[in-house]
């Protein structure tokens, strides 16, 4: 059973915070491992993927063999079914569209000194995604992670995706035809994110990259964070729903347990004003589980961080949920426009009870890449900003270069850096004395 | 001197790829200090603070005393002159104006389907700041930090600055003040990020950390990230200046110091048509050299990192340019809105041989937290987006999850999330039969 918390008991402060505090996650201690893999790639390129795939993957390949051929990716798409391939594309048209509307706007003006200032946006060069292979290969994962980057403009586009024993999930390739990736390796693990951050002599560098993965993966991103970008370093699933007892429990269970499914270290959270309701809703989940397909997980993850608060007002659950900062949020409630504005810290809200979090993991339209861990406080779920940078840009003629320059001249004096004063005051002799 | 090259050298690119690689940063390895620094402030608060501010920073104080008062801050400021004080005020005037350009709309809008999709921007609750101490405790780094934040809304700002035996620089109150920060403390080094990523008694957690710092704060940045969000690890400063030969070898040459003047490991880059202009600004570098006051720290990055490119045209340049994807870039050439038309990669440029470098680390508007050691390939300048995120929002009608839904539960089917369809499902089945 999950944990039950009431805000009008006396210990629901102590209760809240052990709950805020569980760790969910055992992150084994692999960064010595990875380190050698990386330094191993850098030193031996291609030959070293090549070993750790045959190791790892149990899967010889050669250098040529690394990267899917078109004619291979054709004749696995070819045995996706039409409804799959169907689903995929009314996903991809959906995510493209909600994307195309995130590209930021170049800006450029004049101020009243007669500086022109403003800045510029530009894809990355190159962006590499990993993708997890077995179970956790999800196609649609490829979709919110490809076509950003490629709405993004991102001219070259690949991904890499461990095969063991050189099993691939076809909707997985035909996700990333759909997205317009260019190219895809059949490799795995901390190598791959290697070979994506150095390059080996067939898989040129990348700028950024982005994507899920398991520890040696997380570990390797961290690694190479600063010689190339990288996304978040994502954590277990999570969901807070909000929920009035005007509600079906069995809607509410099935939204917990979708998050609950996911991984033994997933969280699902209920924040009720109706105790009755939360009650309603843990049998739910209790008869849900008697024949979920993924019961084993999900029960192990609602038993050891599931739980159900019983708020006294919505005011009171926007409070908890902003110290929460959930992942997914769902507002079941009467008025979810009314409670949403005064939500500050969530990755994505799912207003009203017609919007199942899963329909945000699918078609939605907006990412399902979100920060987990409390780290919406400070981060925001995958984007187009992701694969583009900014360049700012300024330009000053003779006369704005007369307003502004001795405000800088006395502000590099004061912190000693004499050259940069000095740089603005040769110039500001040549307009105070042409002849010069 | 500094290397010269010339791209019609038959050895051009093997010495361009030694210019791009060159290591200029000896990072210590101090990442095991900082984790017991960390560990100690998680331990023992504002206690482990007061004992490493002691130890490090020869400074005895108690934990009424880490923060600076309003009087004490008042004190400072009063000994700053009209002038200094003029000149930090329009530089915060433009900083501002700047930034609150880049403030990110929300967006809300109803597709075909009749799913309403959307986002919303909110500030991150709290900032931390940390600014060095000592001689490298610029006044205008805490302008460029704090500015956005406070454009951003962010409710709560703090700064950390390290007084070694007690010493500040009223400039840095000033700028603080000037800005509209909250709270100043008197820390420094990992236990000033340990204090601002978990919090003491005293000094209450942020959830973003900005700001420059040696090679423990950078660790300790590093360590700290995921638990709350950091900006980047900056690298020592950079410019490339590409220049035509009708510019004045001494401008340029000042514009290079002005870079090399920071630090030993900075580097500078000329990129120039002719060859002869080349020459002379060398020249004008070295006569610079005899007198400038930091001249022993300019000599030895311009010894050491310097180059000098000649090259067949601005197309050349402009390629190069991208390769090296610079901190800074100034375009004094003819028509540098045509070059920097070709450019894809650099954190800032600025055009035209009026706009020094100089005018945008204090005056000219844009942020001088800039992107280094190649990374404006895939990062972009410090900006008001570090200090926002973003939540997406999403609202479907019955009639919506009737149009997309089946799309969502054939895909959760393919990737065997069994619980995510059937949330879907269950509300579809109440659509299709309401008496059920």
């Amino acid at each position: 059973m999950p944990v039950f918390l009431d805000t009008t008991q006396s210990d629901f402060e102590t209760s809240f915070i052990t709950l805020l505090n569980a760790k969910r996650e055992d992150s084994p201690d692999v960064d010595a491992v990875v380190a050698g893999i990386i330094q191993d790639v850098r030193d031996r390129g291609d030959r070293a993927v090549l070993d750790l795939t045959a190791k790892f993957d149990r899967l010889t390949l050669t250098a040529d063999g690394l990267a899917f051929s078109r004619e291979e990716v054709d004749a696995e798409i070819a045995k996706v079914s039409p409804a799959d391939r169907a689903a995929l594309e009314l996903a991809a048209e959906r995510i493209r569209a909600y994307h195309a509307r995130q590209m930021p706007d170049d800006a450029m003006w004049t101020d009243p000194d007669g500086a022109t200032l403003g800045w510029r946006w530009t894809p990355v060069g190159a962006a590499g995604l990993y993708v997890p292979g077995g179970l956790a290969s999800y196609p649609s994962s490829v979709l919110m992670n490809a076509i950003p980057a490629k709405v993004a403009g991102v001219p070259r586009l690949c991904i890499t995706v461990p095969t063991p024993d050189g099993v691939i999930n076809p909707l997985v390739l035909l996700a990333a035809r759909i997205s317009g990736v260019d190219e895809i390796y059949r490799i795995g693990g901390a190598q791959a994110i290697a070979a994506l951050a150095y390059g080996t002599e067939t898989i040129p560098a990348v700028d950024k990259i982005t994507g899920p993965g398991n520890a040696f993966v997380a570990a390797a991103k961290r690694r190479v964070f600063g010689k190339v970008g990288i996304d978040m370093i994502a954590g277990p699933s999570e969901i807070l729903v909000i929920a009035d007892g005007d509600n079906d429990p069995d809607w509410i269970a099935l939204d917990l347990l979708s998050q609950a499914e996911h991984d033994e270290s997933a969280q699902s959270i209920l924040i009720t004003t109706d105790a009755a309701f939360g009650n309603n809703v843990a049998q739910a989940v209790e008869k849900r589980l008697e024949t979920l397909e993924r019961r084993a997980i999900a029960r192990a993850s609602w038993r050891d961080f599931g739980a159900v608060i019983i708020v006294r007002d919505l005011e009171e659950a926007a409070q908890l949920s902003d110290r929460i900062a959930p992942e997914h949020l769902e507002l079941c409630v009467a008025d979810p426009d009314a409670l949403s504005a005064k939500i500050s810290h969530a990755g994505a809200i799912f207003l009203g009870q017609w919007t199942p979090e899963a329909i945000g993991d699918y078609v939605g339209g907006p990412n399902h890449v979100l920060p987990t861990a409390r780290s919406a406080r400070f981060s925001s779920g995958l984007s187009v900003l992701d694969f583009v940078k900014r360049t700012t840009l300024a330009r000053m003629t003779p006369e704005a270069l007369r307003a502004i320059g001795p405000a800088a001249e006395r502000l590099a004096t004061s912190e000693s850096l004499e050259a940069h004063g000095l740089s603005v005051t040769a110039r500001l002799q040549k307009l105070n004395d042409p002849g010069q």
